[in-house]
This record gives structure tokens, sequence and C-alpha cells, in this order.
């Protein structure tokens, strides 16, 4: 890298670009494109739906408020508060990228961002509510069907059809433009030399080799805990929940860094809160490396310039509900 | 009313806008006006702090969790949600409008929206933080400790500068255009003849004698169930309670018509989901007044008149915690 930008300052601008260009190829982190919004009629579904609090049973909770879009996509908790504030057992990821990852959850039981939408809303410690009944809230709201009908072909909304809108919508929940990928893309100021320090510990300790590709994560699934084992009170058992294998135990799909600044705490149990600590950490237990308070200022430096656009849009109206809507449940069936 | 406008529509345009201009005289109820924004980046930091759930001690409530702007500024639940999943003992107003009312809350115990806007912050059963950790949390934040320096002259944010901002962006949250107001304003087409049979059933009983002003409601304060009593497992004493007379027992603030298809369920226990069933209850209790099926249908078709454009906003991006920010404590003080 460094052979490489000598060269460019040395020969001037023509060959300048060529070093620009081979950032694209030889880097092992890749720009966020901006997303190419092709049925906006669906992403506008999809958003009503994200923000619909009626996809719970009690009426309060919306995927808004554990991937909150105003604060990085999650919720910046160690763990969820759920239904009747249960405690959730893992970190809610952020959902800005998250179509750039390999499967979703951090054991990656669900394929993909639609068949991840379907768990929430029926998981008991989450929103709580059945896939039947989140059907017939919709279903019973004229304007909701008017605007499936328009987009599906059809007024009787399906939980395949509401969880498609939701996906569709956070496909387009990318955050591209940041100052490391306008580096990337061959803007030679768009970041500090601190920051280009850190990216290049980053590289030569090895954190590129799991946290690549264009979210810089989620490409793979990993051990936490390569060199020295991680410890924590969280019975999470990773992706052997899902492959069943003990080989995988402890395996966990490797965090996306785009806007990691934005996404405390960290790891699967949001046990640390600083991007000093998480460096530290992950140097250690994953690289058996010891970083120096230098290098790991740096590290963190680089890790900010990972802070893309936010998605900015305007906050939906959702359509009210009917007398025959089925009412929240916020207390227990009683009401 | 029907004589004017026999003689608007035998006389002509010139006459027709004499008839317009007297509605707007002598209806009781007053067209609401768009807001004037006079302090934008006020109105911008107020809308950044209305959406930042790190004015709870969970980090996960925020003022818009019950006063939902994608849902008519309320939460559609009988008695809100709050901290550790506390039920609420009243129904949360929406904040729609809400700058037009003599006074805030129910029971009208905070004069303004700025006084009004401490209470949740630190009340135990909502937010549960204190303005002490308020302001240490928005203090530890150097992107806010900017804005407010801009917006107010120092960086030191107060309490005081923090519940102004808040208030100063729920003075922009009215609601022009409705159908009714462009009715007031002079546009016959704009209300049919049933929702206009609505309207003068709903004049001619009394139900105007309260719900009156531009907001249709929040001009005074009435007892709840004058010619019958309310029937309600609700414990709540109403303006009693700050009067200490017991002359007021059971009075509450009169709430506001506007939007009222969206702010469902009603009355200050929330006991009522539906229109029809909230206009019959408030026709006999309040007014003697058994009305039959008719009557109700189209009370109901005026009162979906009233149902203004809502607040359309782009949804903040807030500014991240630091190192220093004090941490949300979700679950108790144990983390």
């Amino acid at each position: 890298m460094k052979k490489l930008l000598t060269i460019a300052i040395a020969t001037g601008f023509g060959f300048s670009m060529q070093a620009h260009a081979d950032r694209l190829s030889t880097e092992l982190i890749k720009p966020i494109e901006p997303a190419t919004i092709t049925e906006p009629e669906k992403v506008e579904l999809g958003k009503k739906l994200w923000f619909d609090p009626r996809l719970s049973m009690s009426g309060f909770i919306s995927c808004n408020s554990c991937h909150n879009l105003s604060t990085g996509g999650s919720d910046n908790l160690p763990t969820s508060i759920g239904h009747n504030w249960q405690q959730g057992p893992i970190n809610s990821p952020t959902v800005l990228n998250s179509s750039l990852s390999v499967a979703q959850f951090w054991d990656g039981r669900a394929a993909n961002l639609q068949e991840q939408a379907g768990g929430p809303i029926a998981n008991p410690m989450e929103m709580a509510s059945s896939h039947v009944l989140a059907v017939d809230v919709i279903n019973s709201i004229p304007q909701y069907r008017e605007e499936f009908a328009k987009v599906y072909g059809s007024a009787d909304v399906t939980i395949d059809n509401i969880t498609d809108a939701i996906a569709v919508f956070e496909e387009t929940l990318v955050t591209p433009n940041s100052r490391f990928d306008q580096w990337l893309k061959g803007d030679d100021k768009a970041i500090t030399e601190q920051e280009l320090a850190g990216y290049n510990t980053f590289k030569s300790i090895g954190c590129v080799a799991c946290h690549n590709g264009p979210a810089a994560g989620g490409t793979s699934f990993q051990r936490m805990g390569v060199v020295e084992p991680y410890q924590t009170s969280n019975p999470a058992e990773g992706r052997a929940a899902v492959t069943g294998k003990d080989a995988d135990r402890f395996t966990f799909k490797v965090p996306t860094l785009r806007n990691v600044e934005l996404t405390y705490p960290y790891f699967h149990d949001g046990a640390y809160w600083t991007l000093e600590e998480a460096t530290d950490v992950m140097a250690r237990l994953q690289l058996g490396r010891k970083l120096d308070e230098q290098e790991i200022d740096n590290v963190v430096a680089f890790l900010k310039t990972l802070t893309g656009d936010q998605p900015t849009f305007t906050m939906p109206i959702l359509p009210p509900s009917t007398n025959d809507t089925p009412r929240p449940q916020p207390f227990g069936i009683k009401q």
C-alpha cells in the first residue's frame, strides 16, 4: 500500500488514478453503493410496516424499536427490550447494510432479510404477536389493503407479502459515501494520516481477514475467541444452534463494522461500550496481539471513517385501525 | 346556517363569499393555521430530543414512544407503557395541536408545553430518568452541545433549554387543512351532506359548547359525566388533584377532537375504541341525549372530517453517545 501511494505521489495525477483504481481492486473492504430503488411503492409500504407497532401484540413495539434508524439502525442496548420488558438474549444487530450479509441473525439462521423479518414478529420475547394475528391486523385496514393490492396484485395480505415489503425497505438501508469509501474511490484527503495508520494496523494484524467486503463484515462465520476464550455470561451458542455441529459452538456471523461508531455496545452480548475496549479485546482474543494505546487510537480513528450517509426519509404516517382491527394487548389478555 | 347557505346559492358568488366569511366568525370551531417556524434550528434540535430515547433511564423510551407522530401523535393504547412495562395511569393525549390547549395533561397541571415536557422524563412510571441525568446525557454529546450553543448561546445544556426545544418542536405539530377547515373557509364541497348533517347534530345537541376553538377542545375543564356518572375503574381524580377543590373531582381538560379518527381509544381511561361508542356515551352522559344510529353515524362522519394534514418531516439522525455518556439502565442498576 505504502509503495503504491509513494509511486502515485511521485508520478502525478495519471498514475495516481491508477493507484486509486488499484485500491478498489486490491483492498479487501469494498465501497458501499447507494441503493437502487426499482419499486418505490413497495419500499414505501415496507417503510410503513417497519414503523407499525401493530405488528406486535402490545401495539408498542415496531421493527424500529430495536433497529432504530435514528441511532445507527440499532437500539444501543446490550440486549433488547421485548414484550413485557423481557430481556432479549443477544445484542440487536444493526439493520444498516444488513442486505450485504451472507445470512441474517448472529447465528445466520435466516437465509435472507425476508426470512428474518418474520422472526421477531412471532417471537414471544420480542414482538410477541403471531403471523396469523399480524396478517389479521393489516388486513383489517383498508388503506393497507389498497397498497398491497397495488404492489402485490392482491388486497389479501399474507405474511409473505408483509415480510417481503419489509425486506425490500431494508434493502434501501445502506450507508454509502463514508470517508473511507471516498478514500477507496481515490480521494486521498478523505481520511487523515492517523486514520490511514489505523487502517494499516487493521490490515497488518489481520482484522481484515474477517471484516471484509462492502460491509466490512457479514461475509463469514467465525469463532468468538480464537486465541483466547471470550468470557461472557451470555448463553448464546452461536452457529451450533443452527448446524447442530459441535465445531460451530461459539461461532457467530462476523458483524459489520460499517457505522460501528453508532452501534455500541459491541459483540453478541453487548458487553463492551467503547471502540477502544472492543478493538483491544478483538486483537487479543482473535489475533493474539496486544495493541498499544496509540495503535488502538489509530484503529478506532479508522473505524470512525466507516460511518456513511445515514438513510434519510420522511417518517411515514400510518393508516388508522378500524373498528374491526384486533386490538393491542399490552398488558395481557384481560383487556 | 341552512338559511345562509340558501341565500348564498340563490344570490351568487359575491354573496356566497359573505356566507363563507360568516362561517369563520359564527362557527365555534375555528380553522387550524399552519405553523409559522421562526427558529428552524431550535425546531430541529427539539425534534432530535423528541426522538431521543436517551432521555429515558432505559435508553428505550422517547417522547415519540407514547406520542407517536406516525399514529396521530398518540400510542393508540388505553394507557401507556412506561419504564419496565409499567402501566400508565391515564390515556396519553395526542401531541398534535397541543399548543392550542389552555393547559397540559388531562388535569391541566402544566401551564404550557415546556412545563409538560419535563414531566415524563423524570416520572418513574414513564421515562424514569431525572432532570440531572438527562442533562448529563445530553451534555456528554459534543454535537448536541454545539447545537445548544448555536440555539441558546451556551453549550452548557440545561433542563430548561431541553424542554424549551422540545416545546418549540411541539408547537410545529399542528394539523391544518382538514376537510372541515376547508369547509369553514368557504369550500362547500369539502364535506358531504352526511358530514354536514353530523356537524349540525353536533352543534344542536350541545357538543360544541365544550368542543370548540381551533382544536375543537382543549379550551376548558369539564366534569366527565354531567347528566349521568361515567363508570370506570380508572382512579384518576381529574383537576381536583391540582386545585384541591372537591368541586373539581372528575373534571378533566376537554380533549381535542382534531384527528380523533387517529387517536383511539377514547376518554381519559381509554376505555372506548370506536367513535360510535364514544359519541353515544358523550351524548348520553354529558348532554342527556340518546342519539339514534343514523345520528351517531352522521356525527362520526363529521368527526372524521377533522383529520388534518399530519406533520411530515425527515426522521432525525441522532448524534452518537461518547465514552463519557452515562449508559442506559434498561434492566436496573445491575449492569
